[in-house]
């Protein structure tokens, strides 16, 4: 069976993250006040496998092993079909 | 009130991504098998409006007029409180 992980990478909340710093600063320019701004990565993972919890522990797995760096970001997956 | 708007940047289904492409293959070195991987864009806004309904406008025209460009990514977002 086919599922879609549907992966969020972000800067963990204690670290500066200055792309979101620059894209408040340009909203603000555009008349929009945001009061805080964090900018990360999605990724969607399209993959094989016989199960829901199958295809989450895949995609946990890729995110421990390769997409998500522990240190400096947070990552949360959903699996839908 | 406050309102976060957890907004999606993806490169159009038509276009190449070659970062997705380097994470596929990337997995693949892990024998974790993807049938596509795509790459984009996560990005959180905290804001300050009266109801959902103008967070949601708020968020809106931030990705029309600076977050997405239109020609080669498409944007969807959720607001929760």
């Amino acid at each position: 069976m086919k599922f879609v992980a549907e992966i969020d990478i972000m800067p963990l909340p204690e670290l500066l993250d200055p792309q979101g710093k620059a894209v408040k600063s340009a909203l603000q320019n555009l008349s929009i006040t945001a009061t805080d701004v964090r900018v990360g990565k999605h990724i969607r993972l399209e993959l094989e496998a016989n199960s829901r919890e199958e295809a989450y522990q895949i995609a946990q797995t890729a995110c421990q092993k390769l997409l998500a760096n522990p240190i400096i970001e947070s990552y949360s997956l959903t699996i839908h079909e």
